[in-house]
Parts: C-alpha cells; sequence; structure tokens
C-alpha cells in the first residue's frame, strides 16, 4: 500500500508539474555552418528526467543546473537531414513524454547574405514613436503597460505595421537600410517604449505586432533592396524576462550580490593601469537597475545569446545587427558572440555601439584592430561608430569663431587619425540618435547647420545614419525634459495626427526645405558609388572653410563646407590635387555647372558639393 | 708671356682666396662605432681643389655641391689608429695647402654611457634666465645683441657658470638631471636669448661661455651624479648661421621658393587623408621666419647633423638630449638621425618634443611603438612628452565642480591609454615648461594646487619634468605678457638682485613653503626605487579625490590627491587591490605614522602620500 501511494505520488508530480515550458531556441535550421545545438528545455521539475533524443542524433553533452527547471542539451547536427526529431524525458527508463524539434531547411545563400555597408544609408527610427499603422495592438493584455500617448516616456502604439505603410517615405528619402530599436518584447511596467529592457528575445512584443510581422517587414524592405538592421541587446535583459525570475544558475546573470551599477567607465576594458574592482564594475554593474547584467563568460549565457542572434538572422532574414553597450559586455564573451556570428554569415555586417570619445578608444572594438592588437584582442566586430566625428558636429557648426581648434578644424582632426581603424569605411557617421539631443535643437532650428552637418555625413568615408525626424528639423532637449523629447511621434504617423510630414503636401515649408535638401543629397549619394568607397583627401580648412574629396578611379566629388556667416571667396590654385585636370563642375544640389578656374563663390553658411567633370 | 699671365691670375687666385675657414666636424674620435665621417670643408672656391688624405685612410666619397666654398669629404675609419691626418688640396698634382684633422680617443665606456631614466628628475632651466655667474661676458663684441636686463625678451646675461655655481640648489632640491634650453651660438639680433635660431652649432655662444665651460659643467653635475641633458634641434638653424648664409645647395634647407611658414598640423605626418600640400608647409615650411627649416631628407644635411650631436655628446660627455620641435622634422629623416646616435649610444637617452594633445599620436613618436607600426613608421625616439597629462593638470586642479569628465577624472582619463605607448616609463612628466604658461599662474598663487600637481608629476609612472623657478612659486602669463613673462630671471641669480631664491633664509615664506615641499618629494623620489618603476595602479576618482599607487616587489606608495576644497574622509574598503595586507603607513612628508583601517582623514586640497608599511 505504502509502494502505491508513493507511486501516485510520484506520477501525479510528474505528470501534473514536469512538462515543457518553453524550448528555445523553438526551432532551428539544418546546414548551419556551427553543427553543435545547444537546446533550452525549461518546465517544472524537468531536470529530474533523463533526456534522450531520436533519430541517431549525437548528443553533445546534457547540463543541469542548480535550478531544476532547466536543462541544457547539446546535440551535434552533423549530415542530420531530418526535418523532426524528438527529445524524450524519461524517468527511471521508461519515456515520461516528449518533445518535437524543428529542424528547418535554410533559404538559398542564406549564409552568404550580404550585410549593410558603405552604399546604404541607414535610418534609424523608434518603432514606438514612428508611425502606428495598427491601433489594434497599441496595449495587450499580457504585457503591463498600456498605451497612452499623453506620456512623454509611455507607449505611444508606433508599429511595425506603421514602419511597413512607410517604407515608400524612407526610400523615397534616399534611405537603403533600417535601423529600428528593439522590437523584442518589453514587459516593464514603464518606459518600455524604448524597449531595451526585454522580457522575452524570442518574441515580438505584440504591441509592435508578431514575429511574422517583423519576418514581413524583412521581406518587404528586400522588394526595394533595403535592409533590415535588428537592435541586438547581448549586455543585459529587461527584469521582466521570464528567465531572470527563474534564473538557470546564479552566475546567468551579475550579482554582486546585491545591487550595483555600472561606472560606466569603458576604458577599464583596456587600462593596464586600472584596478579590478573599477573594471569589475563597469562590466558586472547593470546599466540601469531595471536590466540584470548577463554574463557573457557563462558558456551557457554565451550559446543561449549567440543562438538567438543566429535565429533572428535566419528566421527574419535580416541584413545586419546593431549592438547596444557593445563596450560593456565581458570582453570575450563579446567576441566569441561576434565571431561565432560572423563565421556562420561571412558577408554580414555589425555595428556595436562603442561610444567613447577618442579614436584609439574606438578603433579598439574594430575586427583586427592594429589598437586591440596590442592587447592580443580581437572584438571581430566589423563595424564601429564615429561618435569622436558626433562630438565635433555637435559644436562646430556652432563655431563661428574660427580658431586653432574651433570650428571646421573639428573636422579635419577628427579624419586625420583614420590611420587608427581597421575598416575605416566601415564605420558608421552621423549627427544625432535616439540617445543624444536632437541635431537641430542643437542648431536652434538653423536649417543652413543642418544642410552643413547633413553634407559631411553624407559625403565623408563610413556609413552615414539618419535619425527619423531629423530630416523634418525635428527638435528635443534631452538634458531639460528628458529622454521624451528626443523622441516625439513623428508627425503623421497617427492617424488622428493634425499634420502629416511623409508628403511634400503635408509638410510645412519649414519642413520641406530640411526634407528636399536631405531627400536629393542621399539620392545622389546612392547612385554615386565614389560617395560609398571612394578615398577621402582632405585639406586644412582655412578662414573655417573645410574642403574635402572623395575620389576613385572614374569620378570626384569635391565637398566645400562653408562655415561663416557670410559669403565667401575660395581660391582654388590650393586644391589642386583634388581636382586634378578637371576644368568644370555641376552643383549637385542645384544642377548648374560651374567653371573651376580661379575662384569659387561661397554662399554663406553653406555647403557645396560638386560633382567634377 | 701670356702663359705667364694666366699662371700668375691663377696662382693670385689661389693663394690669396683658397684656404680652409671651416673644418666640421673640427675633430673626431677613433673606434666609433660608425666608421663612415663626412667631413666639410669650407673655403672661398675650395672646391676647384682635389683633395687627398694621408695615412692610408680611404675616401669613400668627395662630394662637391653647385656651391664651389664647400667640399664633403668622406672618409672609412676602419681600423684607423692614428692620432691626425692630413687632408691635401691639390691643384694639377700639386699639394697646394693641407689641413691637419685630428682623431682623439674616446673616455672609456664611453659608448655605454647612460642616459637620464625614470630614476632621474629632470630640472629644466633657461641658461640666460637663471643665474649669471660671469658678468665679463654678457655681451660678446661678434654677437649682434648685446645684454639689456630691462627688456622682457632680450638677453639677460645668466651663463655656464651661473649654473655651476648653482648645481648644490638643484641637486638639495632632488633633481639628479638638467636640460638647460639651447647654448650654442645664437647671433639673431633680438630674442637670441632663446637660443634655438642658432647660427654655429660648433659652438657655445659665448655669452653663455666657451666650449670648455659646457663640458666642465657636464663634469661637474657628474662628480654629483648628475645628468647634463642637450636642448638639440635638428628642425631649423638661424638666419644669421654661416651657413645659411653661403648654402651649401639650395635645398639644405626648404625653400617654397620663397617663404612659407609651417602650419603647425603635425597630424599630417600621419593623416592616410591629408592634401600633399598641407603636409608640405607643415614639414618643410619654416618655424618662424627667423628659423630656416633644415632638410633632413637631404643626406648631407643629415650626415651633419647626426655627426654634429654625436660630436657634442662625446666631447661635453653629455647623458641625454632633449630635441626641438621633434614631430617638425622630416619623418625618415629623423628617425635615421635618432637612430644612428641610438645605434653609437645603446643606452643614451633622447627625448623628443611632440606637442600633440592625444595619445595615439603622442606614441607614434616613440620607438617601437604599436601606433607607429601602423604605418610601419619607427623613430628610435626612446623618450616622448606626455602633453596630455599636460593638458590635464593644467586644467583639473581648478575644477572643484567635479562630473564625468571634470575635475579628477582628467588625470585618471590620460592614465587609461598608457597602453598604447611602446615604454611608458620612458615618458616625460611635467607641469609646465619654457613655452606654457607658468603653472602657478594658472592656479593663481595657490600653493595647494602646486602641491597637487608636484605630487602627481613626482609619484606617477615616467620622468618627472620640473620648470625652473615653478619651486618657489614664480608666475607668468604668456597670452597677456609675451614668452618674457614665463621665463623670468631666477631671484638671486644676479649679483644686484635684491633677494635669493637659492637659500632658505633668502626665500620669501611664500617661497619656502613651495620649496620644502617640492625638495621633500623630489628627495624621497630619488631614494625610493618604486617611484621610479613601480607599477602603477588608479582607481577611478570619486568625489573628485584621486587614489593610485605605485608598486614593486619590495615596497608599495600610496597617493591620495584630495581636490576638494574641504576635509573629506576616505573609505578605504574600496583600494585593497592596492593596500594589500599592509596595515600602517607613514605619511612621507610629515612622517607621521598612520593605520590603515577604517577611513583616513584627507586634508582640503591636499595630496597625502603614503609609504605602506
Amino acid at each position: 500500500m505504502k509502494k502505491i501511494i508513493v507511486f501516485l505520488v510520484l506520477f501525479i508530480s510528474f505528470s501534473a508539474f514536469s512538462q515543457v515550458e518553453k524550448v528555445e531556441p523553438p526551432f532551428w535550421w539544418k546546414d548551419m555552418q556551427q553543427s553543435s545545438l545547444q537546446i533550452m528545455l525549461y518546465g517544472k521539475d524537468i531536470a529530474k528526467y533523463d533526456v534522450s533524443v531520436s533519430d541517431n542524433i549525437v548528443i553533445e553533452g546534457i547540463t543541469k543546473t542548480e535550478n531544476p527547471n532547466y536543462i541544457f542539451l547539446n546535440v551535434d547536427l552533423t549530415g542530420v537531414h531530418t526535418s523532426n526529431f524528438k527529445i524524450n524525458f524519461s524517468n527511471k527508463g521508461k519515456v515520461a513524454f516528449s518533445q518535437n524539434y524543428e529542424l528547418k531547411s535554410r533559404r538559398a545563400n542564406s549564409a552568404l547574405r550580404k550585410g549593410f555597408d558603405s552604399s546604404d544609408v541607414m535610418y534609424l527610427i523608434m518603432p514606438d514613436r514612428f508611425a502606428n499603422g495598427n491601433s489594434e495592438n497599441d496595449s495587450n493584455s499580457t504585457l503591463q503597460e498600456k498605451a497612452d500617448r499623453s506620456i512623454a516616456g509611455g507607449r505611444h502604439g508606433g508599429d511595425i505595421q506603421g514602419i511597413i505603410d512607410h517604407l515608400d517615405y524612407i526610400e523615397d528619402l534616399g534611405a537603403t537600410a533600417l535601423w529600428s530599436t528593439p522590437l523584442l518584447e518589453d514587459n516593464d511596467k514603464t518606459y518600455s517604449y524604448h524597449t531595451y529592457a526585454q522580457s522575452d528575445v524570442y518574441k515580438i512584443d505584440p504591441r509592435y505586432g508578431s514575429n511574422e510581422d517583423y519576418k514581413r517587414l524583412a521581406a518587404e524592405m528586400h522588394k526595394k533592396d533595403m535592409k533590415l538592421i535588428m537592435d541586438y541587446v547581448t549586455n543585459h535583459w529587461g527584469a521582466e524576462h521570464w528567465m531572470i525570475k527563474d534564473l538557470p544558475t546564479y552566475d546567468w546573470i551579475h550579482q554582486f550580490p546585491g545591487y550595483a551599477n555600472s561606472n560606466y567607465r569603458m576604458t577599464t576594458q583596456y587600462d593596464t593601469n586600472k584596478s579590478d574592482i573599477d573594471w569589475k564594475y563597469c562590466v558586472d554593474g547593470w546599466f540601469v537597475s531595471s536590466m540584470p547584467d548577463l554574463n557573457q563568460s557563462n558558456p551557457l549565457v554565451l550559446k543561449y545569446l549567440t543562438q538567438n542572434a543566429i535565429w533572428w538572422i535566419e528566421y527574419a532574414d535580416l541584413d545586419g545587427f546593431r549592438v547596444d553597450t557593445y563596450s560593456y559586455n565581458d570582453k570575450d564573451g563579446i567576441s566569441k558572440w561576434t565571431k561565432a556570428i560572423m563565421d556562420e554569415y561571412p558577408n554580414f555586417n555589425i555595428v556595436g555601439e562603442v561610444w567613447m570619445h577618442d579614436q584609439a578608444q574606438i578603433s579598439y572594438w574594430q575586427k583586427d584592430s592594429p589598437i586591440g592588437a596590442i592587447q592580443s584582442y580581437n572584438s571581430y566586430l566589423p563595424s564601429v561608430m564615429d561618435f569622436t566625428l558626433h562630438d565635433a558636429i555637435t559644436a562646430m557648426f556652432n563655431e563661428e569663431d574660427a580658431s586653432w581648434d574651433r570650428g571646421m578644424i573639428k573636422a579635419y582632426e577628427n579624419f586625420v587619425n583614420d590611420f587608427l581603424y581597421a575598416d575605416i569605411d566601415n564605420i558608421l557617421v552621423f549627427a544625432g540618435n535616439h540617445d543624444t539631443n536632437r541635431i537641430n535643437e542643437i542648431y536652434d532650428g538653423d536649417v543652413n547647420k543642418y544642410k552643413l552637418a547633413t553634407t559631411l555625413v553624407a559625403t565623408t568615408r563610413g556609413i552615414p545614419q539618419l535619425y527619423y525626424g531629423d530630416e523634418i528639423g525635428m527638435r528635443g532637449n534631452k538634458d531639460k525634459f528628458g529622454d521624451g523629447a528626443i523622441r516625439q511621434d513623428f508627425p503623421g504617423g497617427w492617424n488622428n495626427d493634425e499634420q502629416s510630414a511623409f508628403t511634400e503636401e503635408g509638410r510645412t515649408d519649414f519642413q520641406n526645405e530640411y526634407h528636399s535638401f536631405t531627400k536629393k543629397i542621399l539620392n545622389y549619394r546612392k547612385e554615386n558609388e565614389v560617395l560609398h568607397k571612394g578615398k577621402l583627401l582632405q585639406y586644412l580648412p582655412e578662414d573655417n572653410i573645410y574642403v574635402y574629396f572623395r575620389r576613385n578611379e572614374s569620378s570626384t566629388v569635391m565637398v566645400i563646407l562653408n562655415n561663416n556667416p557670410e559669403e565667401k571667396d575660395l581660391e582654388l590654385t590650393r586644391f589642386s590635387q583634388g581636382i586634378g585636370s578637371f576644368k568644370a563642375a555641376k552643383n549637385i544640389i542645384t544642377g548648374s555647372e560651374i567653371n573651376l578656374d580661379g575662384k569659387l563663390k561661397l554662399e554663406a553658411k553653406s555647403p557645396l558639393i560638386l560633382e567634377l567633370n
């Protein structure tokens, strides 16, 4: 009798509580370069079971942790052709239940997909703030924060359908790639609109749409020969992530124990004089208290993050990643993560957020960096962000009193250190993003300054990135009014908006002046390879006028930025190396032809972009 | 008859005008590592003669230029043991006249002389402004500018005897090496006191003394185990240099043709985007109009400069060079110059003036730099100057409103890039020099700021350099009053001075507060190897307090810089990596013993230097 009771209790406990609640990745693909797959199986007390797999698939290892609700199953998919196999959970030799696991076929040439590069222009949006294509999904019963457009830091209802609805607008503007800030589920009570505190990294936040919608966005973009870039977060998850609430291992995240905030001093990543504790607080401290810091030095975590990233590339058919807070990650872990992705997709591109103010320090994080090499470090990260150029752009166009170190010299001085980078064409150039003050706020609504900045971004080396709304003169002061001020809704993205800036007719004259210039220069860039890969030749600014050339074997573009509030004459003799044997040029904004002997008349506070002929 | 007349004319012209007016180097040494010697022979129409040498010495080459007054004779001294040989000048096979050339014997172990290093403290003086030891030589009939102490930019009469007279003062202060700005003849009409526009580089300016006096200075210093560093100028000579007035070749100096000033943009030396013309103006443009720019890419010039430098080392028995405007020179030329000297004296030291504001750019110029290596460039220059630290020192002690990038973080941020340097111990650290505003001017006479700065300079990694007079609180504003303001006479250096700051009794209380602190810390440094070569360990400043350690196997020194205008308590737990198992410490300024558990009481705006025990 006693035996029977024990058996019954066991039976009940197994059948009632032990089942597979989560399988991640939810499915995988055959013929991946990396043949080893780590399947995370989650369920109440699931670790009590023995695991086996069908179809002669080789188990490389089974890891159980201190948390009985997890099993990490590693299988070797070398030569596996089956489209499904079974994971069996046994107790005392008897299969108690099974889980089907699907292996899909990859699309043709998936591994060889070409990522974004310097032929692209990247348009950055915050999806909650761009356009609300489906007002039905603004709130979701399963998620805490509900839409409320009246709150600057609240959810406003923008979504994937809104993006799809306005791809024509983005394409027409001359952008060829879209970086949307994260779209995965973020179940924070407040500020979930930024979506960097993710609660499920295999699921698009239902308030943005479905996984299928995201896949459709990529497909629609590909029809237009445009590229979709996912904003990936390796450094942290949200406190509401289901795994954070039931940690697989104590060291899945960094615990001090207790809470410790990052000191944000990324220089501790290479300072040979640093103290260990400062380094630990930088890398292991949490970015903010709502974002537990993931431990990429834990192989289970690293493999989880790597597979999740690859899963999204393969599933949604992505063209690139932007990686958040790249330089806060465990250095070796993030290098392995990046290399694993690039090994899988050798022509892919990933740009990391490396927000530093020193070119050597930024260069450190780029693949094959000569600076990283000093410490035998290689991140394998193909692309970094030109934050020092951003520093220059936010300052110099407001500096009409040029001096040794003020005015256009700041642009020049940025490019003198290009030799520190391993791949200077693969660097993101920008006048602003979702974390910086709006460039038109910094310029106090002066369209001429905007034109100068946009010309520089669009015509210097690297990959231009434009922040949504800058092209219609949107402003916003983060220091005064918080992040919401720089992340306002794009006018016309909501049905009841009084005005739409998506169309020429809808835009004000003020907005059209910004927009038409942006459209002109970006579309010119799109068609002219010399601005993608041409060699940069720059001249020391004189009298606050900066002159540079982009040149290749067939074309030369000369750019002149007059940062003075008055007209200037520019004597051309000095620029003979750039001008070469060309005698004339076309002003690519006005279309007018210009003679290149003698002097050029420069309009006050204006760019002049000349195609030499 | 006609023949006789022709013969007579020739005879007269040869005998009347052709003689050797100058031989440079005036003598040389046997057994030098570099066996090839270039002897420059100068005399009216001297190139008309054939040249031969006695004693079977091998002539490697004879170079005559477009100027008939020069012959460059190259001889090979391999295995030559004679102390003299003859240079014969022949006409039609007959020796017309001869020149004796002396080959001296080197002092024992001359080649292995040990240059200055991080065990030294360098004291920088401007000899015209330090002390007038011989008032007889203040003016000289052969030289244009006469002494006039009432002119800020005039000659004041300081000289080598004045330095020798006060070596005890320098030694007592704790300095171990002397960098004097140039002492070679400068025959400019004005401003010759700075002596960077030299008119004869084989001759000490008679207003400073003789070549023998300079040699005696070195000898006196060596008796005190001190080191003498010559300020060498490779980039330019003065317009009054005798060779500039009768150029050996058109391209001995840079001529555009016509005058062109340097643009001072040294970044053109490595900017891969630079235009050739900007680079040319930087490197070939003249530093100022009174200083013709030497062409180090001309092998005759380069050899001349190399031999001149070696001649001074061997002749005066020098312990180092400071090289003026190092980064304005022809890049390859200056590398060859530096390598030739270091090949001759492998343990010598040379520090180059590389006045940039970016660590990668400064590192570029140091021997075996990983940054130079990006462009396969190696300057072979052992030591560079930490101008970025100077930038920090001139700012942060005036910043009591610490923030993300203000206050003590500026010190910390300088050292995070130490990994960019090939040899971080061989870097000159300083709070000011003869070209910068006086540090006590910047600090508005606040001795506490001076103590903080001096502590940092004396206890961080590298070679400390102190500018004469800073140790008695001398002030001077260059921006307002010109260079003279930062190069005022040291009080007591002149017989009729009202006050002498060379003695404790002579100094005011104000001066003694500066002096006694400086003396204390420099003398402590002198005896403590851990401050010469110990590993630096730094902590992220918190609350504007910067804490760092110097550590080696036997000793640990802890330095705390409280940049706040009020007392602070410092909790020590955070510094356990630096403190290790030490329990107590000695305050090296007061001598008092301190317990290391719990908190430290920090005085307002003060350094605390602790020897752990």
